[in-house]
């Protein structure tokens, strides 16, 4: 299955939350990620997700599709070219 | 045509991306808006976008899919309730 996820997540959070995704899924743009993930991967990023969350504050979103050519990408601007830059 | 648009724009230029996404897509999270919409309506979205964004720093990208029933939407925490809350 290939995924979008989004997450809008508290400042003294997102580190956490960026490391857990990038284990899982490709960075695309600041706190956006997308690939190709099982079920049963999906469902362990959730729930290591909720324990990083504040769940009445952050929030995350994953959009799934069945298969990727479903879907098109168009890039305006800056394109994240090194991915590493932060860690 | 169904799109997610997520955004990574420079602070003094995100209340006028904001502002110009939600007048073509649903906001649903902190710099994310999905919705239906047609070819020209994208073209027109992605052109007022362009003069907006500074292009070296920002950065806009749009996932386009033929039929929004191929995609799956899960949320995990807070839901924007309210999309006006910062207009």
């Amino acid at each position: 299955m290939y995924v979008i996820l989004v997450y809008d997540i508290g400042e003294k959070r997102v580190g956490k939350m960026l490391k857990l995704c990038r284990q899982y899924l490709n960075w695309i743009q600041n706190s956006v990620f997308e690939g190709e993930i099982t079920d049963v991967k999906l469902k362990e990023l959730g729930f290591r997700a909720k324990e990083i969350m504040k769940m009445e504050e952050d929030s995350l979103i994953i959009f799934k599709s069945r298969n990727e050519k479903w879907l098109d990408k168009q890039i305006l601007g800056k394109e994240k070219s090194e991915p590493d830059i932060f860690l």
